[in-house]
């Protein structure tokens, strides 16, 4: 039975059970009381996602400081550009001209120099090409009376809209001339409807012209003076990290295979991130295309001249993706659960460790090469350690069978069952597939170290120091430990 | 002997050889001539450029018409929108609002829906915050005496650009609201340091929002209207394609290893760009994504519903690339001269085939799956299908190395010659590795079944056709008709 009202005269309900006790179901909390915690859990949500937002933000910020100066660079030019305009109005504020010195800052000012004076060089260009082309074009209408005015203007327009927009399809303009394409499209409809008459359109575009060249001129002045963060050294520096995250996920992969726990899981997370160091390798295209297309642009600066020859980089970036896939492929393969038997790994560890540790060496000296832009004296000789590391890993497998399957002479009559140490092709599987990948991630090394030899020509890298390597006799494998120190100073000299 | 002066009375040269006799250096061409020649090879050189780049433009033009008639749209809504203002001149043309429409077509319309409408509510919002915001300092500084003004005004400007140019760097503002911020800066300081009083500034920005209204919906309407171009439809079509373009590789790969030459040369170039095609699985990321973050902007069209699930495109293009990497790979490994021998390359040819011809056909149906956005009855069919081919292949590399090993029984004491048999390792190595890498690829195609699996609930793909396959009775692992109804049943239930 359900009764309504209870005896302290608040509602409340009571459920009376049929074993005979009677149960009390107090209403927990009002309904304002309610509300106030809907809202105040909205609120919390809010203020938790802005708290993650922040958290997101300040973690940025901490990683790469460089990009908290390009904000205050930012900062600094706005208020700047606006607060000369705003001293003196040489117009009348928004509208006249303080408004376009505002607006080329606003939207010229990028993170990279190459960046910034693309769009500053495309602005001004497709400024003065439109607005001449606007104002010839308004003559002609204004000329040709009042009835095909408007015939004459829509039409232009419309043409030259539409073939403008189609060029930004064509790759080539689209790396280069993108921006130019949409505001030349601007200026053009701007200047070529206006209702002004010829003589004082010149005035007004002589004036505009030079408006957006001070706000031009400005950025590029702030952005190359403090703290310059040049396109070319960015794209530079993602190759050479890059070289470097290769290396470590390949030495890191192989190691992880053959259980070199000790070497592995003592790093523990930042372990686990140097393995997965290839995947940003396979990313980085789009950051790599846009930078060599704003690098350009850039005039010299540190190591590098006007002319870099930044698309070799292009060029470079896809063979390591080249590399990197291989990488993927390994790393996926590694890990099934089918397991070489212990004797076999055993058998071909070294071998394959050396492989692998000799690649990661071509990859490291290639770092090197590549951070201090001078030719390697030790690269061939690396890159021939690694080759006849190769040429003993395809001896140490074409030993194998033989090794396997022949067995003790006394065996072969009366004990065939020794016949079972040649394991089946199945269980070798995920063995073979790391040697054959290893193979295959060498040559495609091969394919990087060529690469960076002809960016070394084209960008005139320094010679390298003469310190001839001496490891020459002693190829293989064995690094003694005397060369092996000799190669660890010059690394530290660099 | 060289004399200076001809009989002609022209300047020529004449040597005169020690064997007697002389000969005359006839100036091949005058020097008008020869700048001639240099200025028509500099104007063909030039034209030769331009003709290129139109053969190119036009190349772009047929393979994809709808970027045509993109560009037709642009020229119509511009030349619309100019000629509005040009006919009722609100206000004084240039500088008035009329520059804010036509500024605000050219801006704000894009290629796809999507990113119009992302870039037209970007726009729209920023604009009417900052303008909020701006007036709202405006006053304050106002309000605080003339010393006082410029200061606040100036570190108004310099702070909010700071932030707002820092947000840009959050990948989840980059991705959705990079324009927004952009906007939201250029109306904040154009508004704040307007030399205006407030309140000719709330009239004057109530204007300008409306005028941009206007703009952006001439575009929304006319970029929805006339051919729409959904990034949806796009994205969704892209995935398909690279679906297809997967299968073909992966198929052309293994044919090619084997020879199968009648099917893979017959094709020449076309066929060898199907080979390839698994490149533009990988670099695809870049269009998916921003795709993917137009797509969100989209009003339900189609098949698509307004909360289509466009984050999953971005999982399963991942998981393509995924694949697409270990195809990659396999292209590598078996480019090698090692050639495996012959009978072992028969005794695998058949289930390397069967298992790779499996696995395209996984693609293939999901790629009907996809196409028609209905769930297939088939796919766990094909799945089981490829599983089993997996098994088939592992079994058979298990079967091998025993009929390889176990020499005929009189044999053994005879002629231990016939253990040549046994292929060293090394030969078997580019098979083991295709093997290998076949089965990692049926796994990671698992995982794109699973993706578009998740996709189809997501999305609510429509229910799968009762057409039962038929294909059963003739397979090459026998799954027993009544197994495969269980399959059926359990998809049907799920």
């Amino acid at each position: 039975m359900v009764t309504g009202r209870g005896d302290s005269g608040k509602l409340e309900w009571k459920v009376d059970i049929p074993g005979g006790k009677s149960e009390t179901l107090v209403p927990e909390s009002g309904f304002v009381c309610r509300i106030w915690r809907g809202l105040r859990g909205l609120v919390e949500g809010f203020l938790l996602k802005i708290w993650r937002f922040l958290e997101k933000a300040w973690g940025i910020g901490v990683d790469e400081p460089r990009k908290l100066v390009h904000c205050l660079k930012v900062g600094l030019a706005l208020s700047a550009v606006s607060l000369f305009y705003y001293m003196r109005p040489l117009y009348d504020g928004v509208g006249g001209n303080a408004m376009w010195a505002v607006m080329t800052v606003v939207v010229v000012f990028e993170y990279t120099v190459g960046a910034t004076l693309s769009k500053s060089i495309n602005r001004i260009a497709a400024t003065f090409l439109a607005g001449s082309l606007g104002i010839g074009i308004h003559w002609v209408a204004s000329q040709s009376g009042e009835r095909f005015e408007p015939i004459i203007l829509g039409f232009s327009v419309f043409i030259l809209a539409a073939v403008a927009t189609f060029s930004r399809f064509v790759p080539s303009v689209k790396a280069r001339f993108d921006y130019g394409a949409s505001i030349f499209i601007l200026t053009f409809s701007l200047v070529s409807v206006s209702g002004y008459r010829v003589e004082k359109l010149v005035g007004l575009a002589h004036n505009r012209l030079s408006t957006i060249a001070i706000g031009t001129s400005l950025c590029i002045i702030i952005s190359m003076l403090f703290c310059p963060i040049w396109a070319g050294d960015e794209l530079h520096s993602l190759i050479t990290r890059n070289l470097e995250k290769l290396s470590d996920s390949l030495n890191g992969c192989v190691a992880e295979y053959f259980h070199q726990n000790g070497t592995v899981d003592s790093g523990g997370e930042d372990c686990s991130k140097k393995l997965r160091g290839y995947k940003c390798v396979l990313n980085s295209k789009a950051t790599e295309d846009s930078m060599a297309n704003f690098a350009i642009w850039e005039p010299a600066h540190g190591n590098f001249n006007f002319r870099h020859p930044w698309k070799q980089y292009l060029k470079l970036g896809a063979s390591m993706r080249y590399c990197a896939c291989c990488i993927e492929a390994l790393n996926g393969c590694l890990d099934t659960e089918v397991e070489a038997p212990e004797f076999l790994k055993e058998h071909l560890q070294d071998v394959c460790m050396i492989l692998s540790s000799c690649s990661s060496n071509v990859l490291k000296e290639l770092m090197i090469t590549m951070k201090t832009m001078r030719r390697s004296s030790k690269i061939h000789f690396f890159v021939g350690e690694m080759n006849s590391a190769v040429k003993d890993l395809q001896n140490g497998m074409k030993s194998l069978p033989t090794m396997l399957s022949v067995p003790p002479p006394d065996t072969v009559k009366g004990k065939p069952g020794t016949k079972t140490t040649i394991p089946p092709l199945m269980e070798v599987l995920p063995l073979a597939t790391l040697v054959s990948l290893l193979i295959e991630i060498a040559a495609r090394i091969e394919a990087i170290v060529n690469n960076i030899d002809e960016l070394a020509c084209l960008a005139e890298f320094k010679p390298a120091k003469d310190d001839k390597p001496k490891q020459n006799q002693s190829t293989i494998t064995p690094i003694s430990d005397d060369q092996d120190h000799e190669t660890m100073t010059a690394i530290q000299k660099v």
